[in-house]
């Protein structure tokens, strides 16, 4: 069988040694030169001929940077003769661009995937896409993760009996209530308006959540303004304390300290998808650890063998 | 300027010949020959040569028999020399197989997308998809046009102050809350739950319908099981009155004359995007056609101007 | 070396169990899903990962379902990381429609072979093509078998010192031949016009069929009225004795009662490329199974050897 | 709408000058360059950005030499930005190369069609065509001319009334009976046998031709040795006269001599689509003139007119 | 014929409105978002339906923000119906990324021009790209502009008699002789050598320099290293007097001071390919403007008249 | 691991035994038949199915007619199912055509990359390209290889204290550079200058040659008319003496006599990537042999090994 080889550009090489740790197989170096005028190039410093190469690269913040990146990741494995190229993709940013909601824009979501695929990605390893759908974008195969599981087990360590699972937003309702099946909870959701002068605000809550614990769940939590307003909802409702879960924790722009600060907020929990610089860290983080779930993926990608049996999306509600 | 010439295939020339009217251009004969061995063989019988060709072919039952004449026609008009090729697709019925939600499942919505580009489709005319990320399953141009203005305009006819839009899916709840912004009203959402032996039913309605005018909308009624589970948990919770809507009135197995069977239902709305057969119709269905907007969607194609500016969909809250 | 894996579609399963049983592999299960909007989903049920997939399927009645169908399980497949993909199609019927005789027509033969490639298709396995240069309307590689072998087999068992084999079509005529000259025999053509009312009629047999024992030989047998008509040419032309013989016995519109009444008509021979319905059986029906055939090319195809070395297609005259 | 231009490869400059003169166009200059290296390049001297580009190029002799000018002039004119590249190609001699008769040989007739698109060509006009299933060959549309008009209007200076019409091959037989139609006339084919030492012999005349004046007819006659043979059977048999014809008059290795020297052939027809080396000619060679043809289909297909409306292949028997 | 429409990412917006003034169109609106998980978003903000569009963008710091966005532009205007997509791109840094010097690395200039065409670029109007090969990188039709008439014009307002060109590389060599021709100057290039330590230092002018009034030119001058380090050659050869020119004045680092504060260097020249920010600016900078060069060419590009017959590249010697 | 299967087509098998009989594996044998219509059609006469197919081929005079054949043995290769296709291509003489100096030419170098491709090629083995960024015209994996390893080899055993290297034209200056460096050598270069009657000149050495031991170098030699203009630059600059070197000995038009004529060139040093006729070969000629080089990289290619570690170019100044 050939070997396989794991590679990491700049955006995440913690998460991407972590994996190589539980895979047991060495992280390949990478250098990333940056020429006098701004142009990237991308060097593997280990043999790929003929190998099954994996490239660990999150498209976090600075996106467009770690993108071109990326996708010189893929060039240069492709032009060295790997035998097969799996982007390990554990934040896709780009799909939150999955549609055309005003007219002549970009459908980022979709572009993304068919550079990588024309940059020779040949299969793709993601973690709660924004969208299910966004699967279908890509023409190669792509095995989606779900970190439901590493979520689920770490809110059953308290009592569950009185929780609702709250959506910030109809459209990722349907994930929620899927979280709120796993674990025995109810389920509500917040609704969104847009105003004439396009801001956008949660005006209801649809379903109870008068004196429940809240967990709200989102899969990705960036500047934060979102969850913030759900939170004066939550409490306008006398919800009786409150959980903040998501895969992806971005936090930008002071987020997490803004969150931390709100009193009746209890826990902030998100995966390490993507990188948490050390310094915005609060006593009120918990970065549960994907990397046991991507290694396991990794290894039964290289050994074909069935990944969905062990990490499939549960059919939806 | 190029002409252009329409054409149908069989799933729907009434409403073809609608939208010939309305741009006030003959439809275009064609000729479907099934051979022998059930073999289809699909013959334009009029120059398409350097033509602004449009192929008028919703999905519909019998859908298989349907895509292949369509992607037929496709072919057709490409080895024919038409300068450009756009399917008018008003009713998308593989839209629905948009996720990966089983392993090794195949993923309609985006193999279909793929094969009508192999066909020689150079780009698509689509009404009310399934989901909006759909779009981004085509590599070609999509104009994406919804039925919400021509519903809007029919409800507006009565009293809406204290009128609710229910999805019977939390999945469709946000196009619901469009609508119901539309037209000034309020939002709610039935949540389905799959039980262990795989059954799927809704067990709760997220938002308040005591004592409100209901609209269950819904972008398409297939065997309306849904819709009835729904109405069971409307009356439960006092609702006032019901009146029922979709875009795609699809009708299998008996549906309307259910759903017209329930008194409390007073009125079934949908669209002609699809034939709805004379002999199932009943008194209390309204359906409310598309082809003036189709219309002018292609007139506008044909020109060169701004579709979104009439029809784009309203950006999402 | 990667494992086998055999799925079957909906169209002959029971030729896909006979295939695997000749392999000493187990038939994968496979599932086929029809939702209220008539639209299609395949799961294969089996792990297909970097696994060397066979999809059997039979391009037959209810043709383009099955096609759908076939082009699904490529879909499922592809996605699920197959690590080859081989359509077995042992009898593609839209090979007929293989070249343009009127204007603006579809291109079927070409079409579905670019459908195929388009849905993920990697190899083909074919038998019998209406025209050899089909082979050439795929991109990727066809191991394209005959059944001659098997034909002759059978009809050696009879005495051929006086034996015609009489092709229906002089567009057949040169397989025709190259079947008499394996087992022996003369060759002679029915010649057909067409008139002005488009009608076509065999008008005229070229070669001596007076006092031989016939053989009448095609690729295909449908309605079976051009047999029968040059029934008629035979008999007149005082053939002593008549066997039908064809690759594909597709035996449409009560063709196979029709044939068997024909009191001259000795025998019917084909092979079980398509199912023969039980039902329609008839005594003088002889079905030779070509699934060792299959089987020994699948077998060959997996373990890299050389397919022509067995099956190729003798070089014709 | 933008303007016509035509160019020549150095295959048979005579050809294209006389389709432009037809045209009323000036023939557009281009250069041919060899290299000290033996390479070519092609320059095209007239400005072709947003032109209607057509390149006249049979593949004669040399073969080689002149598809592979060909493919450099459908990349110059690709790169200088042509609107639309249609190659006119009046013998396309690969198309001889349609079936995979030995194992692992290459499919000439697919491969130069897919190269030809490689190359930039976006459509073809051809002439006659081996086999009518070479046109399922080509991903662009193609325009199919046939000589038989012309070969028709020719033949029917003659009476007509005991004639014949005789393929040398069974695989063009159908070409042949309906040739034999239009000018109503008989058909008959010879039959070939492969020996076990490899050679091919013509053994049988299938079909009467004792005192018919025989028309001998395939679509090329290269070294005419299938035809020296056939003739040989036809005075065995004992026709009373014999006329040869062709649509592409290769005669290679002194082939026009040899088919002059019989003394019962009295004429051997063929048309302009290859160029008859002057010294060549003999008094028995009559060449038709394809330029009109031609010339009206590119005005047709520059104007956007039905091309099958005049020039059709007759729907065959 | 179809409008023309400009539109300009945010690299270089000056330079597009100068495009446009001498075009007598005006620039089209477009808006660059950029949300909290530093995604990007572009809309073209006017009609582009059937129109013959155009995107300014040049690649320059910073390099991967410009990338994605002008990908970004080509995606939207495609799925805006554009009629025709060219990409202006006055400075293609990427270019330089021409060649594998290193095992297993990205070949940008490559990848970018795929990644180009796999948004949907249709065409490009690139300007003095590193390497004439470069235009071979493209796989659609490139105009290659060159700023060498430019800046003939503005050298020759000096005495040049005793003037030789000298570029600081030999790759660079060629372009250098084609330009000291065009201004009847001599020719002389400095030699790189790299040392064990992989520094790269120029050891030696090859040619003669004594003497002479020098104008080292090369295509880019990023940080000025390599000029600063041919001066200190050219100064010890004896060089009289030192003007500096090139094609694209990035002047990263400091270098536009530095090479400012030469006292023996007049002038620096260089094109408005890229923007120089103002604070930047000395008194011995001369930018000379591209724009009507560009505007010219963009202009014919739509009118569909020769472009090379203005602009075109000298046959180097 | 699949086995190797290494074919030669009609341009160099002498080559092609020798890098066999270094891999220690057999020759498969092929066939090229050549038909009455001047139409080639390659055979390849050992199984391929899953086999690691190399295929040896310069493009050497006949170009067109070795071109064709390399496309036809990729074709046959494909359709008999190789697992992989590397084109082993030791001369690549289209790569010369790899910029555009004149408006509307052909760039072969990029075409017949693409054409490669198309027909069925995976991979390419080359050696010494005419510029280094033709490695960046294909669109899969090249391993290029330098020849000046055993050019090196060979010279070191003279006295190179006085020795300069020569490169006939600057655009090659920079590898002679390089090569100057590896034997401890100066490098000096020729400067052509094109005259309005478009005759092109060598009018200037730049760099020091009096004398100096030259080694003239150049990739390739054909005509051989640029290295006699050197010379005669050489001997007026009073060079004390000159051999002659080049990758690729083309050698046409009688050259290698005329170089070998001149007193004053002590030897003329080829490798074998293209062959010498015998009956042209000289005293002064020494052909070193590249078949040790090039099987070791097509060993470890096949073993998926490193091919850098061993044969990469250097890093150039």
């Amino acid at each position: 069988m050939r070997e396989i080889a794991v590679f990491s550009g700049s955006a995440h090489p913690e998460l991407a040694r972590e994996v190589c740790a539980h895979l047991g197989v060495p992280l390949s170096p990478l250098r990333v030169s940056r020429f006098a005028n701004d142009c990237l190039e991308v060097q593997l410093r280990d043999n790929c001929r003929e190998r099954d190469v994996f490239l660990v690269q999150p498209l976090v913040r600075p996106v467009q940077e770690h993108l071109v990146e990326l996708l010189m990741m893929c060039d240069a494995a492709r032009g060295a003769s790997a035998a097969r190229i799996t982007v390990v993709m554990p934040h896709y940013s780009y799909a939150r661009s999955d549609k055309k909601d005003a007219p002549r824009i970009s459908l980022g979501g979709r572009l993304v995937a068919d550079l990588l695929v024309a940059a020779g990605a040949g299969r793709v390893l993601a973690m709660t896409l924004h969208a299910p759908q966004v699967h279908g974008f890509f023409s190669v195969p792509v095995d989606h993760l779900h970190a439901q599981r590493e979520l689920a087990a770490h809110f059953r360590q308290y009592d569950l009996t009185r929780t609702t699972v709250v959506s910030p937003d109809l459209g990722n309702a349907k994930e929620a209530a899927a979280f709120a099946r796993l674990i025995g909870a109810e389920v509500a959701a917040g609704a969104k308006q847009r105003f004439p002068d396009d801001r956008v605000r949660i005006n209801a809550v649809i379903g109870d959540v008068g004196g429940r614990d809240v967990i709200v769940l989102d899969d990705e939590i960036a500047k934060g303004s979102t969850v913030l307003e759900l939170l004066d909802r939550l409490r306008e409702r006398g919800a009786r304390s409150v959980r903040v879960a998501c895969t992806h924790g971005l936090f930008a722009a002071g987020a997490l300290t803004r969150l931390s600060e709100q009193p009746d907020v209890l826990e902030i929990v998100c995966t390490n998808t993507v990188p948490v610089p050390a310094g915005e860290r609060t006593d009120k983080l918990r970065v549960l650890s994907i990397a046991p779930a991507l290694a396991e993926a990794v290894r039964r990608i290289h050994n074909g063998e069935s990944v969905s049996a062990l990490f499939a999306e549960p059919r939806g509600s």
